[in-house]
């Protein structure tokens, strides 16, 4: 009865003037109740086939009712009866719209939905968006290739069906909401006493030492959620302060996001190790077209909030090269300075090459400006200011925070002399963008980390320069399509591995270890949020080489996404994933540098393999094949465990 | 005065003819007494510039004189002193060879020094290596672009100034002269009751109890040796029962050693096992172009005396890929029975790869004969004594021995079987080849393993699959002109490591160990002769891959090639290059896998450091960094060596 509200005139103009049969269906709704969550495919298969006619519908509801049984039959008899009550369900739900015939000339509807934003995006985006990018003439590209950042949040796709509502009294505080959020839709704002705020903001006193005199809030983007749910199931709160509602009734959150996005967070000393603290830093990844409670996106998010002001990312193909960069729009974006993370992709096979090459050419731009700075100290034009801002430059090059202070200040000592006036100080100014320290990431996944890219990573890491290696382990091809890589692990069924992969995971860490100056940690954030927070602030500042291994859930596990963060939990509490983290630094101290951050194993193994259907497949097709492999994965997993336990009881690495 | 009686008719006559000048020089009498030892190049290139007077001498010698002090002032001075010495030398020994007129119309000399061999070496070789090769018709090559071995042991190259000559009374008949021998010009021969050997063939009665009956003999090829003096450098004999001794006077030996080398020897019992029986097996690689002294090539040797009359091997870029298929000769060669290695080179990046592939086709193969082979088992057709051979077969498939019997008497089952009588039997026939179980092996050096290769290699390792990897480990790009590899240790000066390598040496075998099924083996034959050949055949017999790592002096480490066995023996005594084994096969006994097999450390280690000029250069040319840098290797080989122990002392990987 409502359609016609929800609908743009010029649509109706066309429904109407064209006489088209216009039928509906609440294909979210049926899914929902059969317990098929948020998967609408089926449905929506079977109402076109109704409605199109292509073919008789009894030979189609047949070949789709074949399939089904071909599609998820290893899913076992549950998941097919589903799917084949969606198809007889889909029929009879779908409803004709009987429109008026004023639709054909009315002017009245909603606006149509053109994404807006900056100069790129009103004339790049959004014609590439509305399927008009061939249009586009070449001179609205920048001839050198390079793309502006910050355009995702343009898009405010309003894709979930139900988003997280704030439930101001149960909160806590913890801010865990906002680390594992996939899309950075969930933002912690802390607000000065007399801040104006929009309407409906509502906040309540700040808890810690450090926040005294501020108020909190967290705060929900509805338009960019993507509805996992993770937000809502980690909360720890006695009664959740996070509820899953619809999302028509989160619209008026929208506003007052927008408001928590472009202000910026006040001034306050955090302490940026720490879980909390961290999620009040802006963070420099958001809103990107990953999967609903993708595991990767988190990892990604954190070190942006960490270090996104001076990070440069090389990405290896996979997932993260085309959530990190799709056209049009670009996750990663920029803070109040305009500061954020360069991004490019190179291949598969040398993308731990190409960051390394971003690494030797700053190194050799910044030692560039080191040594005009070296002159200017020498010379006897240079003021003693001058010469004082130079060397505090030269004392803090190599520092994060240092650097960025010395940087400011040199900046101010040279500001004044004019351009020409002095050869090594016109250097300087023109290798401004090299007077911060930079953070290097490497980034991707384990078919480039394990497989092909591996030949690579490990001369990079051997090389012994600063730079910080991220392998969002999937355990498997995530984005090409679910192929076995050396990651996956015995009796895991995967493309080339159907009847269950033969060998055990290849242990990346331990070959990273045995270099003795590479910084190695196993990380998962669902399981240990402190030891990731740990392990990424040491790697990163680790002045060598850094690798972390990041277990994350994918949905090419066949896992529920609502609770990828509470199923990397299970991993690590099974024996299934170790933390642990191998600083060298430690050794130079005389200490041991290995650490085993994951308790002795609670859960039962055979339990964690069950619940992926990824395990769950070997057991319906061959359930010898199957008993046989998981036992093998059981004993190579508590094996590891025992050599790492045996590593962390004393140095011997 | 004597020089008309060494050369062909020919030669003279053109000297004659042309009434060109003649001169000859001692150059090897010459370097010899400077203390440059068989180094000439100084020597010849003095003589080239005083005769061919293409620039004015005095300049010419000023030239000489400055690239010395520039290619060998990193050597010390001692070095430049005897370079230039040898300049001054090399003129006034230059002598002018009056000869008679009658030289220009003579029909006597010594005949021209014709290469010849089978019909292949006629045809091909020959001409090729009188620089003659342009000349030859695509016809006289195989259109599948296949090369005849076993080509090598025609050249005769003579190029030795001095060669072993064996003092039979001396001689306890430890055999470790042939195993040493990086050329195969030594062989210990057994010789039965009776046998009739040529003229001045001394023998005396053989040692050991499987020996008992037959006399022995140790023979060597005074024309194949390149003269390093390992083999009188090794010889533990009280007094030395090898003793290098003029080309010249030993030339007899030829003909003894081309009856020995010809001869199939008695079918005794042996236990290949150990260094003495090993070496009664024939070299299937011999008078490879490799130089005197190479560390690589005595293991390639051992290996194909071991398995190479059924061994597929797939060679990596680099020296071994030089010595191993230097056109038109090849050093592989065949038994009595025409079984040898078959060999072929790809690239640096993909020879792990290259050899998988050889592998899983034989797999492939190996199981369709396997298939056929049931199917006859079951036919009806099949007599008894048929499905007997068929079950023996499939029985022995995978053992060496085994299937080299099984074979046999399937042959025999079925010789009698017309074509086209049964299609099992015909296909069984045409697999002939795939019978005797392969022994595949993925060779090459440093460079390749560590580094361009390593992807592939570790990748290979990976899958599980029965191949088996030596590294040949020279810690350096050896053929390539030393290049700094992965391999490098700390502080050794290659290029690309100018003043030191800053790095650590990459642990390959830890890297590898990690998988838990792959064999693994660290060896030095100089050092530790008995592990060495435990590692081989452990390697071998291991149902999966395997991974040797040799160590291989080489020219390149700026050492005496005459002592380069005694080298790797200093290596393992001052802890620089560990010996051990990590052999799955005890996991799987609940034994522990690693088995570290040389002793804590008696020499010192900056000793070996200071014999060996890749690092002695560093000393000379940065003092302090070459103490830090020494010191740090030092510290990172003691490290390495605890870890090993304590692998040792209890089960960890």
């Amino acid at each position: 009865e409502d359609v016609g509200e929800h609908l743009p005139a010029g649509m109706k103009n066309i429904i109407a003037g064209k006489k088209l049969k216009f039928y509906v269906i609440d294909a979210v709704k049926i899914a929902s109740e059969l317990g098929l969550g948020s998967r609408i495919n089926m449905i929506m298969m079977a109402a076109f086939f109704k409605l199109a006619n292509v073919i008789d519908y009894a030979d189609a509801e047949r070949y789709m009712k074949e399939a089904v049984q071909k599609s998820y039959g290893k899913k076992g008899e549950k998941v097919v009866a589903m799917n084949n009550a969606a198809i007889d369900n889909a029929i009879s739900n779908l409803k004709e719209v009987q429109y008026p015939e004023c639709w054909a000339t009315t002017t009245e509807g909603v606006p149509m939905n053109h994404v807006k934003g900056d100069a790129y995006t009103n004339d790049v985006i959004s014609p590439i968006l509305h399927q008009e990018g061939n249009k586009l003439p070449v001179s609205k590209f920048d001839p050198a290739g390079r793309v502006p950042t910050g355009t995702a949040k343009y898009e405010k796709r309003g894709i979930a069906v139900k988003v997280p509502h704030w439930i101001i009294e149960n909160c806590i505080q913890c801010n865990q909401c906002s680390l594992v959020c996939p899309h950075a839709v969930i933002r912690p704002a802390l607000i000065a006493a007399g801040e104006e705020t929009p309407a409906g903001f509502e906040t309540k006193p700040a808890i810690g030492k450090a926040f005294s005199g501020y108020q909190y809030r967290i705060q929900v983007s509805p338009l960019d959620c993507t509805g996992c749910g993770n937000c809502a199931d980690v909360c720890p709160a006695k009664n959740k302060a996070l509820v899953m509602e619809p999302l028509e009734s989160q619209l008026d959150e929208q506003p007052k996001f927008d408001f928590v996005a472009t202000r910026k967070q006040p001034d306050v000393a955090l302490n940026t190790t720490t879980v909390k603290d961290s999620q009040f830093l802006q963070p420099l990844f958001e809103f990107s077209g990953a999967c609903a409670g993708c595991g990767e996106t988190p990892y990604v998010k954190l070190i942006t909030q960490l270090f996104g002001d001076r990070m440069v990312i090389a990405n290896a193909t996979g997932c993260s090269s085309i959530y990190g960069g799709s056209a049009p729009t670009v996750p990663y974006t920029v803070n109040s300075k305009g500061h954020g993370p360069a991004w490019a992709n190179s291949l598969f096979e040398d993308n731990a090459e190409f960051g390394f090459g971003m690494c030797l050419s700053i190194n050799q731009r910044r030692n560039y400006v080191a040594s005009a700075l070296e002159k200017l100290v020498e010379s006897e034009k240079s003021s003693e200011a001058l010469k004082a801002a130079c060397n505090d430059w030269l004392a803090n090059k190599d520092s994060a925070e240092g650097s960025k202070k010395a940087s400011q200040a040199l900046r101010a000592a040279v500001a004044d002399i004019p351009e020409g006036a002095c050869e090594l100080v016109d250097a300087v100014k023109q290798n401004d963008d090299m007077l911060v320290k930079k953070s290097i990431w490497i980034l991707g996944g384990d078919g480039w980390a394990y497989d092909i890219g591996y030949g690579g990573l490990d001369h990079v890491l051997a090389m012994g320069e600063d730079v910080n290696i991220l392998v969002m382990d999937t355990e498997v091809y995530s984005n090409t399509g679910g192929q076995s890589s050396k990651a996956t692990p015995t009796g895991s069924v995967a493309k080339f591995a159907a009847a269950g992969k033969r060998t055990r995971k290849k242990d990346l860490g331990m070959m990273a270890m045995s270099y003795g100056y590479v910084y190695v940690a196993s990380v998962a954030m669902g399981a240990n949020q402190s030891q990731l927070l740990k392990a990424v602030n040491e790697a990163e500042s680790y002045n060598g080489p850094s690798l972390i291994i990041a277990y994350s859930p994918c949905i090419n596990h066949g896992i529920n996404m609502g609770k990828s963060q509470a199923e990397a939990k299970k991993a690590v509490e099974t024996g299934y994933w170790p933390l642990y983290r191998f600083n060298p630094t430690l050794a130079d101290e005389g200490k041991n540098p290995f650490v085993l951050d994951s308790k002795a194993p609670t859960g039962n193994y055979g339990d964690f393999l069950a619940g992926e259907t990824r395990y769950k497949t070997l057991t319906q097709e061959f359930p010898e094949t199957a008993e046989h492999l998981f036992a093998k994965a059981e004993a190579e997993a508590k094996k590891r465990l025992e050599t790492y336990q045996k590593l962390a009881e004393e140095t011997i690495l």
